[in-house]
């Protein structure tokens, strides 16, 4: 062992020890004043970063019997993020295999992360343990696959109850249910659309995804390496689709969920869903909302509104802009949405105004792709499930000021572009603490603009903007609160969604909604993001306050990590094992 | 450097040197007396294994100056098949980067591996070389992805001439096609069935792959990991149909190739093809054909065929044995499809008779699958490029005595199976030299059965066994030589097919088929493969006799590795690189 090595292992061999007695160690000189250890369903069965040596030692003391971590070993000092001070480990608990990061100064861990890896006896069949699937023996009455594959689809659902329910077959939904059908946990998904896909084929049709396509891999079967950087809607709404058969998915299209009750006693749903227009009734132990982290659309109840002559709808209606030559369009907005729609309005040929009413963040697309080429993710040596922990290692208030930095950076080599923007009238933005566009998403995922072209266009003029209040809607279009006016064919609303608490409470009841509180968000203070601070997703890929009551969401690489870690924790619970849950005491007044 | 490797890299050094001069060179200082010298097109642009050191001496004179091989580097010393006396090496040619394997007897080749891996400057854009896809800029009349694809779709083959027209768009046409696509080579696939994938969905309902699936994979897009080891036709259909998907191929379902003439002077082909009822012409400067190599089906002119009051039909034919309860059916032939056949008549409940007529060679699909376990394609942490080539090593002589040995050695561990099987009267066979299974395979892909299951049948009487040459067919059935009598309501000609030269001659013509000549088999002298001794498949992946044919075909295994030799022979072709093909001398009379 190198002397590199020899301190990472004298401070692993500490904590191991202390984790054997917890209220004796002195965690103080195992960690340092400032310190965060972030757990992803190791030691808490939960997804929780604990700030402060007290907040450690106080999870230490209420899991670390429980959980029974041990065999603490230093991983290979050739991985990524290993020197003399961080270094790659493995553990087990009493149930999983567990890899963690550690960060030291001075001999003290400043950062430490843990993360569930797979069950004990429920690994995946991979490999060597992958099954034969058939018996090289003649039998009479033998069925075929597609014999067999109709008889699962049929019995799914209705002779056969799900273990879990996921309702939403976007790539969130899929992805969950394909990792829990590799873990042998029968899963059905639900999606209101037809086919699978839908969630992507029928949005507009110049939409591509924002991320380079080597963050964009789903679990188990990656993109073809010659697909070009950005995915079309339409070629992600067939990977979909051909996702849900490669991965065997028992997926209900046209299947919208009506009411979901949670029986206490028997730990069990009773969850009304209409299929093709019947009613039916499925009895899951578990349900994942995969629906996004978004409400109904909202709508803001402008004066006047109703007597508007033209076409106006919102934006999530906004089917693409053919027939809208010469039609005079405004966008009212100035976010993803509100871009996206007002370029592909101009791009048919319309006369295109776009009402910004609150400041935006901006960041170019092709800078921020440029940008990912140095990511983990885009070196092929790199395994995209360490690129995901990689990515884990550093928690959200240590990474503010890196954020902060990163968006200074953006500023910096984009300065042209950005006076430009501005000397259009456009109010740029860079958060109330300007830490830029991820901190945005975190927060609230709202906000901000990844410019795809669209900028360009305002800046140029060519997408006229209009800032402030609008006063009201008239026959003819949109009265301005200074009194101009814009006159208007079509009015989009890009006006965003309603909380998606109000979900819950649709679904389920306003109780369990208001039980479960805000889904999404760090509890950062800031706008749209009300404390107290949290220090992870609230409610995301973790327990909720509701037994039995999950949310999966977030983008493809959030989709595709923490989908690992949802699937595992509902794995346990199938099998019974023991996944108690930390609970950290309330933050103090 | 280790001692290890100084040897090999001594001698990788006066191999270079020997190339620099090879008129002057000492081939039989570097070659031992029995040896091979393999190329993959790397410096023969074709593939041929050369023996012995005259051979050796005379493809060094003809090509070195012309090739320009140089850079000889030893790789890796941690990859397989690597110690003292063997190791890996790349080198360039004037276009090529290259890969080889040298196994050293007393300092001197006994066996040389050379096999081409991409053209320079021309490499597949890949990883980092991958193309952006999107422009991040508005622009009117911008053209959406299934805008754009349906445009490409509809000039490919009318406005716009493939450079490359493959015919079958089974594995290896759309193998091909794949990477010809990678590769920028305007590409076209015809088959004559209207679903991508219906080469498999339409055959017999109980049909699985016979190899794991590990061995199975196709380029850019391994199947997932969870897949059963043995892939059941129709999931292998559904495959295909995605792979032309994924893989952006040009495909042209329910069109058959009528005719094909080859202007010698335009260098182009003329290709009369019907699609979906119209006549078209095609003119593509590369013709391939990856129809199987099979000829017509082969029916024998039994006496009295015309009278038997039941059905007939050829095993082809054979869509399953639904409705056969309780019927008679004899199957006449003992391999493969009359095996598979037979079970699927006794699954459904019929009294099936096989007519054994000639001896055959068995192995149990059980016990091969076990075997493949210890592949290098088994192993995860050997990427499956890399598997091929070590499977291409040892050439098919020296490749014998192994051969014998497994075949062997399989009859030793199933002894018990072959003693049954024995004993029911089946006429076992090991091949007249005893290398077993896969001697039979190369030298004429028939004569044997990969057990799932009909053995056991057999063995124990539940299909019943008739042996002998066939007298006649009457009214009710089959009448043997020796008298017996078969009464039957159904017979199935499980009888093989015609040879593949009778395809060319009949689309091509008689001329450039007897030019080209037989297709498949090594030259072994043995029944069905004729010599003289050629060493590698004739015909297969390289030049044949006539400019502009080629043919793609074989199991799974050669559809992807050599796919690849093809695919960038093609490509050099089409780029004007010089393709100098060596042309061994005649062998002595």
């Amino acid at each position: 062992m190198t002397d590199q090595q020899q301190t990472l292992a004298d401070w692993l061999r500490g904590f191991e020890r202390a984790l054997g007695e917890p209220a004796a160690a002195d965690w103080s000189a195992l960690f340092a004043d400032e310190c965060w250890w972030r757990d992803l369903v190791a030691v808490s069965w939960t997804i929780v970063t604990l700030e402060g040596v007290d907040a450690i030692a106080h999870m230490a003391a209420a899991q670390a019997q429980a959980i029974g971590a041990h065999g603490f070993a230093l991983d290979d000092p050739g991985l990524p993020l290993s020197d003399a001070e961080q270094g790659w480990f493995t553990f087990e608990t009493g149930t999983a295999r567990c890899r963690g990061h550690v960060q030291l100064a001075e001999g003290k861990a400043r950062i430490l992360l843990t993360a569930i890896v797979e069950l004990i006896g429920h690994e995946e069949p991979t490999g060597a343990r992958r099954p034969q699937g058939l018996e090289h023996r003649a039998a009479k009455g033998r069925k075929t696959w597609p014999e067999q594959r109709a008889e699962r689809a049929a019995a799914m659902g209705t002779s056969e109850q799900p273990y879990v329910l996921v309702v939403g077959g976007g790539q969130n939904g899929l992805q969950l249910a394909a990792r829990l059908g590799r873990l042998g946990v029968p899963t059905l998904v639900i999606d209101a659309h037809e086919r699978a896909g839908d969630c992507w084929r029928k949005r507009y049709p110049s939409l591509h995804l924002h991320d380079p396509i080597f963050l964009d891999h789903f679990p188990y079967l990656p993109f073809p390496e010659h697909w070009p950087l950005f995915t079309p809607k339409d070629r992600m709404a067939d990977w979909l689709e051909h996702y849900v058969e490669a991965m065997d998915i028992a997926y209900w299209g046209g299947t919208r969920c009506a009411a979901a009750r949670y029986d206490e006693a028997r730990g069990e749903w009773t969850v009304e869903v209409e299929r093709d227009g019947e009613r039916l009734t499925v009895r899951p132990k578990q349900l994942v909302l995969a629906t996004g982290l978004s409400g109904a659309k909202y709508v803001p109840d402008l004066p006047g509104a109703e007597r508007f002559a033209g076409r106006q709808y919102h934006s999530a209606d906004h089917r693409g802009g053919a027939g809208m030559a010469g039609k005079r369009c405004v966008v009212i907005g100035s976010n993803n949405s509100a871009h996206d729609i007002a370029v592909d309005l101009w791009e048919h040929g319309a006369e295109v105004t776009m009402i910004q009413r609150s400041p935006t963040i901006v960041v170019r697309a092709d800078t921020m792709s440029e940008l990912a080429k140095h990511l983990p993710y885009a070196n092929p040596a790199v395994p995209i499930d360490f690129a995901d922990l990689m990515g884990a290692v550093t928690p959200y208030r240590p990474r503010l000021a890196a954020e902060k930095g990163f968006s200074d950076y953006l500023r910096q080599i984009d300065a042209p572009f950005y006076e430009r923007l501005a000397a259009s009238g456009f109010d740029l933005w860079h958060g109330e603490d300007e830490t830029g566009f991820f901190m945005a998403y975190f927060r609230r995922a709202a906000g901000y603009y990844i410019d795809v072209g669209g900028s360009e266009l305002v800046a140029s003029g060519a997408i006229a903007l209009a800032r402030g209040e609008i006063a009201e809607l008239t026959e003819d279009g949109v009265a301005m609160a200074d009194g101009s006016m814009l006159p208007a064919d079509l009015i989009v609303y890009a006006t965003g969604y309603r909380p998606f608490s109000e979900r819950i409470a649709e679904l389920v009841s306003p109780e369990v909604a208001a039980k479960v509180g805000r889904c999404w968000g760090l509890g950062s203070g800031t706008e749209g993001d009300p404390g107290p601070w949290e220090g992870e997703l609230r409610n995301m890929w973790k327990p909720t306050a509701q037994d039995g009551l999950w949310i999966q969401g977030g983008n493809l690489m959030q989709a595709r990590f923490h989908s690992l870690h949802l699937a595992l924790q509902l794995k346990a619970r199938m099998e019974g094992l023991a996944t108690p849950i930390y609970r950290a005491p309330p933050p103090l007044p």
